[in-house]
């Protein structure tokens, strides 16, 4: 494959960036057939990460170059290793797994800490309805270190489309005016959790998708940060179904 | 009191920023001895908020004024319709209460969520042991929306000095490797929840002081974000609390 032109990433190029060492490593593990080029530092030599890198560029015949000038014309903050280069993809969300929904999300950092939240939680399918932040930006690459590319995610343009596709996973939607109390809900899997956006949460007729669930918390804040509440409903969904 | 000096953030100023309707308010109704003075854009009068903020100003005999400029000059984002600028303030934190610590936390979207999380589940002091982000940084105002105002918080040089001045709070310690599930401790009040910072966690010499915790994850991840790890623990402790 010849080289990539290297510039500025915006949503529209078929492709984008991992920066740093180990996020490159779990692509080149995770979506070998995905990476364009590896770009290292001549610095980073000797590292113990970096030696993996070359490993794994060899072992699936994928071009690098020590090129520090790519790097800082690229990356997000100072230190920054290596560069991976690699052609955005879309996945299959699995049939009979559990799944993340995420209704028009918006921000960066919020959907990469859900994303490594998801992971750690073993939750591996995340689906995203339309319009929501660019997966493949790097700030989101960066804030799910690497986690991204160990999880299936598909967009969706309508909640309709998602629940039509997949008719009878039992769907559970957080609302502020949830019926149940997130602790005395029953996960039946295949299920999916629900989460509406920063500023306004889910839809009140989403409420007839499913079950609707609350967090309890203090009327002195108006809501949990979103990335909180899905951390928490995730922990709590995992922990009772072990 | 004379106009202050508007000028970019910076933490050696004695007083900082609080941008918006919301985080205005709640400074005006749980700090107005710290309010130094208020700046409107004119689009935002007839708003509810803004009415709010006029009458909390008058009520309380603080200076307002309409002025884009300033609040154009200084806000972090658009459509910011007020500008309140205070002074400083460090807290006496609880004898009998629950305490929040963490150990040299430097994200600061992290600590502004942190805080808000705090507000949720009802734990209104929060310790920082240096060195730490600045509290006052107007990211994390901006990122506790209002929760800030309504909290005690205060620097120690230590934990040690923590410690000292707390010495009969049980302490529970959020570790990797601790010694107990978070689903097996229980919480004897008051006690103090201590969290270590994004990138080291608590340093392992840190067990000793208490009972250490772990939140079991999968391995496919480090570590869970900072913000997540410290939302399940509070959401726990305040659920067993009950």
């Amino acid at each position: 494959m010849k080289d990539p032109k290297i510039k500025r990433y915006m949503k529209k190029l078929s492709y984008s960036y991992a920066f740093g060492t180990y996020p490159t490593i779990d692509l080149l593990k995770y979506k070998p057939e995905k990476v364009i080029k590896i770009y290292l530092k001549d610095e980073s030599f000797g590292s113990a990460g970096v030696d993996e890198i070359i490993e794994l560029c060899e072992k699936n015949g994928i071009n690098y170059e020590v090129n520090n000038r790519v790097i800082e014309k690229l990356s997000l903050k100072e230190n920054t290793y290596s560069l991976a280069v690699f052609e955005k993809y879309e996945c299959e969300i699995s049939k009979g797994s559990n799944h993340v929904v995420l209704d028009k999300p918006r921000n960066m950092g919020n959907i990469g800490t859900i994303i490594r939240t998801m992971v750690g939680f073993g939750f591996k399918d995340l689906v995203i309805i339309s319009p929501g932040a660019d997966i493949f930006d790097p700030m989101i690459v960066r804030s799910a270190m690497g986690a991204l590319f160990t999880i299936n995610f598909r967009y969706y343009s309508s909640i309709q489309e998602y629940t039509e596709s997949f008719p009878t996973h039992n769907r559970y939607l957080f609302m502020l005016n949830g019926a149940k109390s997130i602790e005395t809900v029953k996960y039946k899997p295949p299920y999916s959790l629900i989460f509406g956006n920063e500023s306004t949460g889910l839809p009140d007729e989403y409420a007839k998708l499913g079950e609707s669930v609350y967090i309890e918390h203090e009327k002195d804040i108006d809501s949990l940060n979103l990335s909180i509440a899905v951390g928490i409903g995730l922990y709590r969904a995992n922990l009772i179904s072990k």
